[in-house]
């Protein structure tokens, strides 16, 4: 039999992990959505659910930090860890929401290629969060998500100079600048989340 | 009579009551622009000072804060807190401000709306801040404020549709979608109060 | 012979003297791509291999922070600190990205007012760093960087007036608004540079 000492403070390894899944969800969605083009009301509400169980996974780990039991790394490291995740749901949410609201109905085939740095990215973060309780092998972890941000930064500035190279009136450039700002949001929230990992193993080593 | 044995934290509850109330005018300013169309040139300056009147109020307790005497809440919070309060200030400041600089005459319904709520979560902010006091009958604070927000956002969101609707042309959007994103920053800055409220709460209790 | 008591903080001053002087080099390869029109490229892969290096100089310090050695301020203030001298950076580095990437050929007089800002505040802020050490003649920096931030904010509200005013055409007008947001961010990051500094004298005091 193995006593646990800190029996509480474990969940947040589980919160963590859950929450890294829960964008996976997101990420899939949101790859559907763009993809073959399946029910978009039905995906937009889907999307919803997954940002809303986001939400609750997030308040659930900031009712536990600011019930001031002992936590397994510093305080504003699990805080930060926590926030990064949410915003990266936020931020894919949102662009769900606006392709939508804008009714957008051809987007260009960058924009897939920004979705799937998402989805490998919440697949590498996912994977991760189990292994804070160890620490061991995270900064192959750190070091793939940095390269997948700069992937996705070369991605966005490509989609960027594509959307002003006049095959788009203003309007639609708007609508659709929007929608890849949103998703560049994402991914860099991603870099946000590693890096907190980062810093984490950094102060346990 | 009542003893005080740490009477220079008081008045921390006395500058964020300030600091709310002085969102209270900024928001009935903000109404008064958008609304019948009274002397905007007049409006802007008031507003102007409204907004210096609370950067001074934000340093006063930045200043308080870094001269580390004792604290009623934990520094973070603190801070938190007069931070998201003169976000709200900023964000219905710049409001003013553009649609002042963009000579924006006519303005769709969905403004009023948003300023509205911005109204009402003035009031009830201003309502609270001094029930930090006592800690007496906040939840039903942060829940409203909450609510408010969801309201905004639905408003904000109704608000983005519209004006790609077609009713507009390229460079009005862009103006409009400006001054219609700060109010919606104000919103958000408005949530974020009454989340550090919560914060406050939840670890006194 | 002087002993030094504490020799490992003494690097945090090289360190954010180090990161200033950086700043000093952006700003006048900013300077050099929107003035005489020099070759547009080689300015931008200097700014490339400039970013690079702030980058650099932001690890580092945010490693010796989290080695959890004694710092010669609070922590907190460090971060921030070498937060805000990276966001400068970022956002300089982003302003001349996208003139690069949209091809703007014409930019209007204001943003060489913008640039020139941004350079006095670099400069300032690069002969500020070193008198952390002693903490001597500090107040004159953040009030002419405050100043200076005043007088960008003027600019950058004149330039937005400007872009609207019918001389160019909504395509254009986004892009041009994207370089001017990013050169306002960066006048937005030297004030907070000198804020921190002013939090960091205040609690020295």
């Amino acid at each position: 039999m193995r006593l646990r000492l800190t029996p509480r403070d474990d969940s947040y390894y589980e919160m963590f992990a859950d929450s890294a899944n829960n964008l996976v969800i997101g990420a899939r969605l949101l790859a559907e959505l763009i993809g073959d083009g399946g029910d978009r009301d039905a995906i937009g509400e889907k999307m919803r659910a997954c940002e809303h169980a986001g939400d609750e996974r997030t308040h659930a780990i900031m009712r536990r930090l600011n019930g001031r039991s002992a936590t397994p790394f510093d305080r504003e490291d699990i805080y930060k860890l926590a926030s990064s995740l949410d915003d990266v749901m936020d931020a894919m949410d949102a662009a769900v929401d606006l392709i939508g609201l804008y009714r957008l109905e051809r987007l260009p085939k960058g924009i897939i290629d920004q979705v799937e740095v998402l989805e490998r990215a919440a697949e590498l973060t996912a994977e991760a969060m189990p292994r804070l309780r160890t620490m061991k092998d995270l900064a192959r972890y750190w070091i793939e998500i940095n390269q997948l941000e700069n992937q996705a930064d070369q991605i966005y500035r490509r989609l960027l100079a594509h959307l002003f190279d006049g095959g788009y009136d203003a309007l639609t450039v708007m609508k659709l600048k929007d929608v890849v700002e949103e998703l560049e949001a994402a991914a860099d929230a991603f870099e946000h989340v590693a890096n907190t990992v980062e810093t984490i193993a950094v102060k346990k080593s």
